[in-house]
């Protein structure tokens, strides 16, 4: 997703009448473009006991492996982000069956809401962001080229909750 | 919070190159404001077997009760932005105990993310945005005056996890 903000020319950091917090305000306009932490929205994928996951044709990261996930867009719940990013990224119908973690990326003011799901039908194939997509085996994910820490932890957390349902999501790793 | 943009005069929604959905750009600038959905922190607070309302001194639903919640800012995690919203809200230090709910509430576009947790002492005031703070006993709480639907629900789902842990977040009532 081309989500990054294009830096603004015009704008300054400035507390808006009313409010309590600096925002980035358009000086020529007054526009206020406030900045709230975003959702990323994902999901890891089983089928036949191996995990989907796309290698990544978009920067950053360009070239390694991740589960299929993005930003939420307007008028989206989080499962349905999930859904759709499995479509865009990896051109698979998901079915989600609970929410796995939760994680906050403050640095970048993020929030992760990670999904479980299924594939409905064993076709999959590149979206136009990403190079390749494969199902893995546990021992066959490529450990060293995965694309981001909170890759890492889904797929650890993933594992932990093999067998058990009606789960408290898990949380950033201590 | 003060969270509703202002009414940009001179942006124009398009489609911004490489990307592939309308967003909303400046044609003076290119200033591209990118409108993700954006999370409601909040929590449910027991003190006492009572829970923490707030009577709302702002628009919108000014008069009506609330939980302590709001916008999540930038830098913060859910829970965070959950503590300090019932510090602003009612001067209150609480203690978060786990997720109680993940609401998709996709008409405003905003996700809530509701914690249950417990005051630290029990002291507690109106702050800025609260005409009146009170803890109220379950048959006390003034269900024709609370704020939102979500408050509603949330205030349920809080009910119907008394003496539970470990769950899923309870999600949007059918």
């Amino acid at each position: 997703m081309a989500n990054t903000p294009k830096a603004p020319k015009n704008f300054h950091h400035t507390v808006p009448e009313g409010d309590e917090r600096e925002r980035l305000v358009c000086r020529d306009c007054g526009f206020i473009a406030y900045e709230n932490p975003r959702i990323i929205a994902g999901s890891v994928v089983e089928h036949d006991g191996k995990i989907l996951l796309c290698k990544r044709a978009i920067f950053p990261q360009k070239g390694k492996w991740t589960i299929p996930a993005g930003f939420l867009e307007v008028g989206e719940s989080p499962d349905e982000g999930a859904a759709r990013e499995a479509y865009e990224e990896a051109m698979a119908h998901i079915e989600i069956r609970d929410l796995l973690a939760v994680y906050s990326v403050r640095h970048i003011s993020q929030v992760h809401m990670m999904y479980r799901a299924t594939l409905k039908s064993p076709d999959f194939a590149p979206g136009i962001e990403s190079q390749e997509v494969g199902l893995f085996a546990w021992d066959d994910i490529p450990w060293d080229e995965l694309a981001f820490p909170s890759v890492h932890w889904v797929l650890g957390h993933y594992r932990e909750a093999q067998g058990k349902s009606g789960f408290a999501p898990f949380t950033n790793p201590v």
